[in-house]
Formats: structure tokens, C-alpha cells, sequence
């Protein structure tokens, strides 16, 4: 990542570091700053093992870069077996995840999410059948969203990048009161077509109190999707908030798979199961 | 209509004349208002027939009462046989009606109008099938929606009153390259259910160079639909507009069909021809 | 409260319990639930304090009534002295409230904050400043807004009630890069003109390593108001979230100030120190 | 302009031409079209004097290109004697530029409107004291908004490109009682830091029943704009209206001042007199 700092100093504040959880293990990693007399913290969140970022820098120019070889263990599961949880049992940490957020803004689509996904029997299917509503009617177009877009705006326009697909598969599940979060992670196994390997948007669904993966996008791997980190939307997860006057350049991301030589590592692929790799509390 | 006019004096604009058109006849009419030295004025706009009533009320309470008694010739046609009209070809006035306006943001959806519509074979039936999918998709109920409910908030929500179910079908026309206008009207066998008679919202669409009526909300009976203004929208059309602080209550409307001696008249009843009451220049 | 549950069981989740932290001791609590075999439970947020309480309730009318008396010891400081945290400075939990939510869309209003808040000294005053000009530019209205406007409509239309105000202040304060929270609470001390004592909303922004209190509305009195729950906004702390098809009516709700006969309490009056009731940790 | 038309035929509707009115001569012009057989014709706006070319292309490069040497006669008044027109005395023509659009949402803006503008002395000085208000709290940035970008949007984000400023211009004064419409043309005297000649947009306000010239973005020279078509926002005079896939570059904008011999031709120049090209009729 390169950076210019104009004025004085600028605070950054990145989630681009690979979370740290019982099914991710980060089994190395290097961190390298530019600058360096720059303060900066790597900072924990207990509940959902992603870190950030936190750096005050100085005029000029910035250079991050971050490399990390993480091997990711998923939880997989027959879909037919997979239920949903009881609004009564519901852990209270998860019962934020039925509640609109900004770019999800579940409380206006009570009606549709009802009309639509209503009468389907509760289960993972459900889930499913939301993510694939999501995929088959909205289209996939570079650059075609803003910083502001919201689910509502995708709803109506059908046009989105990935996290645009996201947000809309959210807003959708929790109005069917399906706990659903946002998951920034990378695109592994992402159509080469739609360009290098880049940051992509998730979704996460609470099912059998677990947290489900989906790829509402149909863009990446599921399997191959390595988590950054986790929130109610965009607006937690943000790569880069920034606070100060900085010009950018796109970021240089490179994901490769590795299989080692006893073969007991497994390349990501397609699977028709069901994928996990967070509990409640993990 | 009942008001109270709290300053010196207020101006209001009025649609509640009954229009007069080549269809629409005007047999006879009354209009009564308390205020002896009221400024006031009745203007006809040249191409739609319509008619508004500007007054210069003073402080203090305004009564305003406007009886009419019409006669509607509609022309009909067989569905089957009402085309659409080439873009080329459109009237430079109809054009108009194919623009995004305040309440029909159909700029918006012209992916989800093509994906809905944009396969359907042309002609009346393509507006009957947006007509139809607005109908069975908004449901009908009071008071759900505010001023500001546009097109797109009723996408999204699912729920509005005539005037919103007007609004969606209207966008979705203009989106699909059928141009929609709004009609202000008062709705003829309505479902008691729904209340007392009230004014009305409806639809025209621009097919085989007449404008056709359409009535999503379904709660009328177009042949006994009366129109009292045209326009692009609500904004066009609003049935009293207020410059000046008032009070108001909610005016009486009373419908009643007659049926003469000699038995021509026809008492409105739902039919599956095409009904029109409007050509581009009447 | 009173409620009819429809079907054969609803699931409500209420924030109407006094939260229990280190500045709000509630002295004796007494809930009552009609009824006699409902499954309900309270939980606290470890957090925050705030206790929820969840219920599933079977078809019929379900009355429930809790009763508390509370005590509040504020922290009351001097406004000069009370300065902002640098970014870098801002605990990790306390960011969180820097983010746009689903009804403060900060992420909009970075230009217009700058342009009215940024030349302004940093401390509690810039907040101060951001509370007094929502206060001054909006108006409060009973019944004027709906449950999906937000800050930005706030912004726009100028009226609003008391959530309003404060969706509207905390956006600009995260705008300004002030993290910022809401407080559902009661309104003691409210002008009786605005009716008998309700639910109200009203803000906190963090400065100097605590939370202080800000009532944009002015409707109450700080000194008097009591935390129900604390959030982002008013999505994550509705007194009622109702998962079900219930009616209901308005719920009835009663404040008194007590002062004990050792004078040793102080009654809520106005007073010109920054308030808080909240740590990051409490 | 150059087009690729990549079905069998594409349609377009133009507003190019030079607006032939009373204030504004069309001396010579010049329309060539590189496709020989394309069906295509010149409509005239009696109203407003705006010719549009529609146009029936056939698939591959279109090349459409115009000249035309036009003479404006500025009607300049003494801001001090432009007065507003009372409500009772608008022609019903001009009623309709009162009514919010879709781009203008002035329904949403009164109370904003009516603080900020409401006790200011009504004439010419209360819409150049709006038209000031746009100018200095907005922020011209290239490519800061899109096509659905309106008022309301700009209000709140502060940033906009010419037909941004000339929206929220028109809204506000529609809020305010002031009729406004929006009108496109082109930037003569623009500062060349801005890039080459452009398409424009700009404001005309009704006073003293004329309408009067106001450049909110403070782009131009407002003496060099020429009038092109006029509506009630962007969404009536768009540049190009397309219907069918068409891939497009950026046009090619030329503008010149000439001086005639005699030097009789006066030159764009800054003026503190109003300016209008405009009378309701013409």
C-alpha cells in the first residue's frame, strides 16, 4: 500500500491484517512500514480475532506492505441439517446482527423479505435461497457503486460490485430475521476475468449457532475466502479509514495457495457443503 | 372543503374541477365559495383540459364546495390490438412523459424494468403486466406512506395508497420506454371497505397514439374513474396547494352514477377492453 | 405496556430496564409479567450495563410492568477543561462510535461538518457547538418524522422529535471526528407542554477518556435523565423489538425525582458543567 | 459527437441546437450527419423556442456535428427594480416551475428554505442572495456526482459539479415561492482551469414576469451563456437521450465571441445588471 501524506501527520486506521481465530491460524506473518519513526499498534478485538492497524504517520511519502501464510480450517456440514436459531435463544451478541446498519438497512424491507423468502421452510436453504436471489438478480459491474451505496440502492438499481452484493444479502436476511454480518476478507479462486486478485465482501449467517459462510457475488471460492475482518457491514471493516489529507494508489494484492508436501493441506474448492469458520465466540 | 386561513390571507391553487375534454363532458357545474370578496379565478390548460381554481382567500375560515355533473365517452379497443408507439415516432409532448420525475425515479430502474418487462412482447399487454405486477406486489394500506414517498420507497417497501401504486407503475413504464403519465381523479366503485369515496391516483400509458387507462392500486372501477388533472406526477396535480399558513379538514366527496330516462347511459362495470378517455391533443 | 399477541407466540426483546453501572446504582427494581408461565430472562451487556430483557409470549393480551428506583452520581467537570482524544489515543471500543450507522450517516457529512465545526477550537465546546446548532436548527415536532428517517433527512427537512436531534448530532460529531453514541433514556424534567414524561433520546461523546452527556432536543433536563440502553443509534436500543404480529398501545410511563430526608440527594436542575455517567469501561 | 451504435439501430433525441427565441438569434448553423440514410428531423418547442433532433441510427459510427453563430439580446434591468411576481399573478405557465422535479425535491426544502432566505426582502436580491448561498457552501469538484445525484443530495454532501449547484439553486427558490427552472447550455468565459469549453447548466428565476439568469456554480461568464433547451431540471434537457446499446466519447465543445466589424456586437463581460433572455412567451 502507498500512501502521501500532505500535511503534517495523518492517523490510519487499516483492517488488512489476516484475523486470528480458532479456524484461521496465522502461521507466519511480516508487517513492513517505511517510515521509521512511525507510532503505530496492532491492536486485538478478543471477540472476533481480527486485528488492526493503527499508525500516525508523518508527511510524505507512506510504504506498508504485509505478507502472511495462514491456513484455514473449515467447518463443514450437510445443508439439510443445518437449522436456524430461535429468536429466544439467540446468543446476545448475535442479536446485533438482526439490527439495520448503515449500508443494511433491514427495517425497510420487512415486506419484501417476507413476500419473497416468507414461506420457504427455515433452515440453511433459506439462507441460500436469499444468497442466490442476491447472485441472479443483481449484475456485476465494476465501478458501478459509489462509497454511499446502501442495500435499498442496489435493490433498486440491480447493479453492484461485491460488496454491494453483500450488504443486499444482509439487509435481506436479517428482515427475514436471519442474524447476518459482513466479513472483508480476500478472493481467492475469483474469476481472473474480473481482474487481479483484490479485497472482497462476504457474508456471514448465524445457523446451528455457528456463523455460515456465502458468497453472494458468486465471484470467489468460498473455501478460498480468507477472513480480515468481521462487522455489521462496510462500515466497520473499512481496509483504510483515514483521518488527515493522503493521496493513494490502488493497493498491489497477491493471494496463492500452497500445498505442502506430505499433500495434507487441501486447495480450496468447490463444495456443495455447508462452510464454517467462526462459532459465537471465535 | 373546509379551511382556516390563520393570516392576514392566503393563496391556494386547486384541482378538484372536474376536467373537460373531447371525452369528458362537463354538463353541469357549481362552485360555491363563503368568502364574498375573494379574489379568485377558474384557468383552463389548452391541451389537457384541465382546470384549476386559484383563490386569494382572507383570514378566517374558507368554505369552498364544487358540485359537477359529467358525462364520459370512453373510446375502447381490443388489447390485443393496442400497439406500443417507436420512440421515433412519439409525439414531442408525449416524449415528456418519459422522463424520470419528482415521484417516478424511473432513471433508476431500467436494469430491474428489463429484467421484469424488458422480455414481454410489445404492446397493451406489457403495460397490463407492469400494471398487474405492481398490484400484486405493493400492498394496499392507509396512511402508510408520507408527501415524500417516491417510486422507489415503494419498491422497496412494498406498501403505500393509490397514489404510490400510480407512482411505481408509472416509473416502471417510463423505464421500460412506455410513456406514463399521472391522472388525479375520483374513484368510482371503490371498495366500501376502503372508506367513504376519496380522490383517486391512476395511470395512463401512451399505446397505438391514445393515452390508456390503467388502475394498479385496483381499488376502482376504471370505467367509472373521473379525471380532474394531468401531469407528470403527484407534483403536477396535487388537489390543493397552499401558499400561507391554514388548517384544514379532510374534504367531503361524495360519487354518485346516474342512468338516464331513456336508458343510454352506462353505468361504469369492469370490462377487459382497453379504455381511453385521452388522445395527445384532447 | 400492554399487548395483544395475535398468532400463537411473539418474541420481544425490550430495553426498558434502568442500565446498572457505576454511576446508575438502581436501588430496588420490581418486574412484573402477566403471564404466569412466559418464558422470559434478563441479560446484562457486560459492557455497557444495559440490561435486556427477552420474552416469548403466547397468543392474548400481555401486560408487563417494571418499576425502579434509581440513583445517579454524575461526574461533573469543568467544559474549558475538558479536551478531545487524539485518533491514535481513542481506545478501540470507542472507535466504533466514529463509524456511520444506519441513522447517522456521517460518511455524508464530512464537507458540511468541516465547513461549520472544523475551524473551531477542539475540546467540549466544539461539542457543545454541534449540539447548539442542531438545537437551533431543527424544529421539534410531535409526530413528524417515521421510523426510517435519519440524520441526513433530519438535515434536509429540519424538524424532527428528540431521536431526530440526536441522530442528527451524533452524525456531525462523527463527521468531526468526535466518536459519539445514543442514549435511550426518560425524560425527566421535560417541559409538560410536550406531554406527560416519555422515552427520550439523547447523546454522549467521548472526550477526555469519558463519555458526556449532550441533550440536542432540550426537551429535558440533563441532570434527570436516566440510561435505559446505549448504542450506535436508535437501532441497536428500541425500547421494543417485536418479532411476532402484535398490536399495542402507547405505553405509560411515570418519573419522579426523590430527595431523601437527610437532604443528601440532589435534585436534576440545570447547570452549566460537562456531564458524564460513563468510562469507556462503565 | 461520435456514437457506435452496436445493435441494428439505436434512437436518439438531441437537445443540442441553439434555442431559437426572441432574445436569442440563430445568424447560421449547420447539422451534418455521417450516415446518409439515418431518419432524422428538427422539432421546434413552440413554448420555449428549443429544437430537438431525433434521430434513427443504424448500427456503426455515428457522427453527428453542429455549428451555429448566434446573436443575444440581453434584456438588463436594475436588480434594485426586479420584483417577485405574487402567487395569484403567476401566469399558469410559470405555476408549473414551482412544483419539485426530480431533481429538485424543494417539497422537502421549506423549512430549510424559509429559515434561511424566508425574512430576507422579497425581489431579485432574495434569489441572488440564494443563488450566493449555493455559490459559497457548496464545493465544485469534477466528477463528484452521478447521474442520480439531486438537490437534497448536494445539500447534504456539499460538493457537486454545474448541474448540482444549479438543482439546489432551483430547489431552494422553489421552497421559497420563486419559480426556477433549469436551463442547459454553454460556458462561455469559464475559467480555462476548469478544462475546455463544456456543456453547462444554469438557473432562470421568475421576477418581475420575466425570467432572470442566475449561474450558481460561478463557472461562466453569464452574459456568454446560450441557451440551449430549458425544463424543470436535468432530467428534461438532457444533452443526449439514448434508447438502444450505444457506446459514446466525450463531445467535442468549441465557443467563440466574435465582434462584428462595426463593433456593434458587444462582448461577454461581468455585469452587476440583471440580465434575462427570457419573457414567459418567448
Amino acid at each position: 500500500m502507498d500512501y502521501t501524506v500532505l500535511d503534517q501527520s495523518a492517523d490510519f486506521f487499516f483492517y488488512f491484517h489476516a484475523a486470528h481465530t480458532a479456524h484461521q491460524q496465522v502461521v507466519a506473518e511480516h508487517l513492513e512500514i517505511n517510515q521509521p519513526d512511525t507510532q503505530w499498534r496492532v491492536e486485538s478485538s478478543p471477540q472476533r480475532g481480527q486485528r488492526g492497524l493503527r499508525l500516525h504517520a508523518s508527511q510524505g511519502p507512506l510504504h506498508v506492505s504485509y505478507t502472511a501464510t495462514i491456513e484455514i480450517q473449515h467447518h463443514m456440514a450437510n445443508p439439510a441439517l443445518v437449522s436456524e436459531v430461535s429468536v429466544f435463544d439467540l446468543p446476545l451478541e448475535v442479536l446485533h446482527y438482526m439490527y439495520p446498519s448503515r449500508y443494511c438497512q433491514s427495517d425497510r424491507l420487512a415486506n419484501f423479505a417476507n413476500a419473497m423468502f416468507g414461506h420457504l421452510p427455515m433452515g440453511y436453504m433459506r439462507a441460500q435461497a436469499i444468497c442466490d436471489w442476491v447472485h441472479h438478480h443483481v449484475e456485476f459491474r465494476s465501478n458501478s457503486s459509489i462509497g454511499t451505496t446502501a442495500a435499498v440502492d442496489t435493490l433498486v438499481e440491480r447493479v453492484g460490485v461485491c460488496r454491494d452484493f453483500a450488504h443486499l444479502m444482509i439487509a435481506l436476511c436479517r428482515a427475514s430475521n436471519l442474524p447476518a454480518r459482513f466479513v472483508s476478507g480476500t478472493d481467492y479462486g475469483a474469476d481472473p476475468a474480473l481482474g487481479p486478485p483484490d479485497f472482497h465482501a462476504y457474508v456471514e449467517v448465524y445457523l446451528s449457532h455457528r456463523w455460515y459462510l456465502f458468497d453472494p457475488s458468486g465471484t470467489a471460492t468460498p473455501m478460498g475466502l480468507m477472513r480480515l475482518a468481521t462487522g455489521r457491514d462496510a462500515a466497520d471493516v473499512a481496509f483504510a479509514t483515514i483521518f488527515g489529507r493522503v493521496t493513494s494508489v490502488q493497493p498491489h494484492i497477491q493471494v496463492t495457495a500452497h500445498q505442502d508436501a506430505a499433500n495434507s493441506w487441501v486447495l480450496p474448492t468447490y463444495t456443495a457443503m455447508a462452510l464454517s469458520t467462526s462459532t459465537t465466540d471465535s
